[in-house]
């Protein structure tokens, strides 16, 4: 059967005057997805071909959004929604890429290079033909079997729609006590939010520590932030159940308001309960951050191979195992500088460079993608956290002779007003002396500081190496003896 | 002529108690200097050898203090000089290192191995012998041969004693209209730090724009910097004179106090004129940063070499052409990353690093120094201006074929409060495309971000292997694509 086309609204492409892309014999790229890989392959293989027809199809009702950005908006930093969102389909259209929101490709058929595609706002389902296919599905985040897990109240935060229930929910509800279950970087910056909000925050975390990617030693000065700033922590405290008499809370607050004119501060107290094995904890909402797993049914079902962590299989083009076939972002995996190997990392950065090597590669182009060096940072209140490579935990786990030497030092030259300590761990392999990772915790002069050590790892330099970097200094802006060259001679003499 | 001793005052050392030090047989080592480079291989050398006895002679009557601080006290921004002085010569001594201020090494004789040390402070001129000897004799500030360029109130800005002077006269002459010889790293510092004092200041340039060590079109980005903020700017104005009549400014202000009470405004306006061919300035002070040359007179003269440069030849080791003889810092030449050639680059970091690898050989120990980028930033009201490597101009003079992208980008998400443009010129070499250097302007995230590309100079990146890097990544920091990922991709496109 000959695949039939879809019925495309052609009345949005009047800025769109390359006459290639009317002709029948136009090569279709879908991507499936439109957020960051999704959105960054597109723009770039519009960019590399402008005879291709580019179509996305997005599940939910925006693309190209910031999804990191859904905690300062929740907190009130940023006071638009609308500015977390690039590009709008409407944008997209004038580039001459068909965005499709609310439409959710149900099947691929690689034999016949089709998609099933289920349009929600029309209820109508169609196929659609593509020469190349994208496969930027994201991730779900986890909302875990626990007893009163899809209670009011009880969130997860990874798209448009969830950033909004959250927002409504502070604005309406007025909660006094929130919950945080799970002490990772959404987890953190949550925490951050919802104390803005006037909240008093508790943060629930099945390990024990907080932020489980680091060191428990650099983790712990996270912690020692988290409780000035009046955040309660519940360590090695899984959740059992939430208890939620939804159903007596709006008895009680329609008799409250009637008797205090107001959402009855008394009734509302303790709407739900966590319940860990340490304690019960009164919560007006709870919000997940417990981490996310890769959207790959659609992919697996269609015989796309998955990788040992789960994801989509890639190689360093972003090809899967079919032809005309690439993945990239939150569904697929990445490859670990250190330790050669695929790794799940859903992270924007590594998704964006991802999804613009796909792009360049589905547009005829040649790109190769880079291996993650496991680079990230968190703003925790008035401090960054930050990490590249491994720490000294997962080096060890990762069988290597792992060694570290954990300094403080100045952000700025001792003596200049605004310095304050950076507490840093550089961790290198004992034999060879190779820089294997660092963490950075400080409040001044992190983010970017790490990624000098990241830049390290990219070039396999030992400790000695690192030392003899030639860095910037003036006194408004580091010491002359960088806390990084502080490292790494500590480390020349361990 | 068996060499004499000089009487030291070993009650000082009640804290060594290391038993070796005080046999005669210890090896003795003389560092002429004390500032960055020679307290660096002061206390690496200590640390190396406890049987070595060290010795430093510092001509000036400080030693270990942060020239690069000097602006910022004089601004006010550090309120105790004694903030910038790292190590007193007591402290030194209890670690078994005797530093001796204000003690000038007039002679070196390399076959006796001794100097000629004039102590200033008891005027008394006496011969010590060294088995190792450490030349880091620093730098001296051109003070350039104008006519009334040794009036009072004309400063150059390098020791201890310059910044308290220049602090004297503000706080007693109260003047109302400075004037900054030299738009480099010191004139730009010091003409925030008048400024903070309320002077109305005027930069005065030889060359056609400021920060000659920079590209012109993002040397016109500070230049908009300045002005805003009230400084005046004479560009390819070289100082003829300065017409000071001091004998009539001391008989005008005694006659205006004896009127008007105080030190009177109008007598004193234009105690000092500084004609230019453009332009006759008022200025109540000058102060000179128009750079500086190596303190050599004492090396040569030993039979030292200089390299093409003018300062002293040395090699990886630090070594000079006489055996047990090492030159460090702002007296010697360092290696440039890019150029593979010995330059004169005399900042506090390198100086440092450097003194640190002669104080480890002169110990017995063995270490190289590594070449320098050419990195440094410097602070200029609200922004930061960093260079690392070659500029356009500089890779062009090189007789590279040097091409350049310039780009502005967002310091952090765009969406986020505290964001703002960081305008970042990506310097690479056409055919092989290997990143030259780098130059970025902005008010937030500068000084470590050019690091990075610091980083990629020392692993001898192309820009291809710049834009793939993995960099830290969440909203308050930076944006999805980095500003260096961004000048990458736009340069792999150009």
């Amino acid at each position: 059967m000959k695949p039939q086309r879809p019925i495309l609204d052609w009345s949005n492409l009047r800025n769109w005057t390359n006459p290639a892309h009317q002709s029948i014999m136009a090569e279709r790229l879908i991507i499936i997805g439109g957020v960051a890989a999704g959105m960054s392959a597109a723009a770039k293989a519009r960019r590399m071909n402008p005879a291709l027809e580019i179509v996305v199809y997005e599940k939910s009702g925006h693309i190209s959004y910031g999804a990191c950005g859904f905690p300062y908006f929740i907190k009130g930093d940023v006071t638009r929604l609308e500015d977390l969102i690039a590009r709008t389909p409407a944008q997209m259209a004038a580039q001459g890429v068909m965005a499709h929101v609310c439409h959710e490709v149900m099947a691929i058929d690689p034999a016949q290079r089709t998609v099933r595609v289920m349009d929600h706002e029309n209820g109508r389902l169609f196929t659609d033909h593509w020469d190349k296919l994208i496969i930027t599905t994201g991730a779900s985040v986890n909302r875990p079997p626990i007893p009163g897990a899809n209670l009011p109240g009880v969130f997860t935060l990874r798209t448009v729609e969830d950033a909004l229930a959250i927002q409504r929910w502070l604005v309406e509800e007025k909660p006094k006590h929130g919950v945080i279950v799970g002490a990772g970087y959404i987890g953190l910056e949550m925490a951050e939010a919802l104390q803005a909000h006037g909240l008093a925050v508790t943060l629930v975390e099945m390990a024990d520590q907080v932020l489980p990617g680091l060191d428990a030693d650099m983790a712990a000065l996270v912690q020692v932030e988290l409780q000035a700033h009046g955040v309660q922590i519940c360590l090695q405290q899984p959740v059992k159940s939430f208890v939620g008499p939804t159903l007596v809370r709006e008895v009680v607050r329609e008799v409250a308001a009637m008797v205090q004119g107001d959402g009855g501060e008394n009734g509302r107290l303790r709407i739900h309960e966590v319940l860990t094995p340490g304690s019960i904890l009164a919560a007006d909402m709870v919000v997940f951050g417990v981490g996310g797993r890769p959207n790959v049914t659609l992919a697996q079902a269609a015989g796309i191979h998955l990788g040992q962590t789960g994801a989509i299989a890639v190689d360093e083009y972003q090809r899967t195992n079919l032809p005309n076939v690439w993945a990239a972002g939150a569904a697929a995996e990445s490859k670990h500088l250190i330790l050669n190997k695929p790794i799940y990392w859903p992270l924007a950065a590594p998704a964006n460079k991802q999804g613009r090597v796909a792009g360049t590669n589905a547009a005829g182009g040649q790109a190769k993608s880079g291996m993650v060096a496991g680079t990230a940072v968190v703003k925790v209140f008035d401090l960054a956290v930050a990490v590249t490579g491994l720490t000294e935990k997962q080096a060890q786990a990762a069988g290597l002779n792992a060694a570290s030497v954990t300094i403080e030092a100045s952000s700025r030259a001792h003596y200049m007003p605004g310095q304050s300590p950076i507490h840093l761990k550089l961790v290198y392999e004992q034999e060879t002396e190779r820089v294997l990772g660092a963490q950075m915790v400080g409040k001044d002069g992190i983010a970017k500081r790490i990624d000098i050590i990241a830049a390290a790892l990219h070039a396999n330099w030992t400790i000695h190496e690192l030392a003899e970097l030639d860095l910037s200094y003036a006194p408004p802006f580091a010491p002359v003896w960088d806390p990084i060259l502080v490292a790494a001679n500590v480390a020349k003499k361990s």
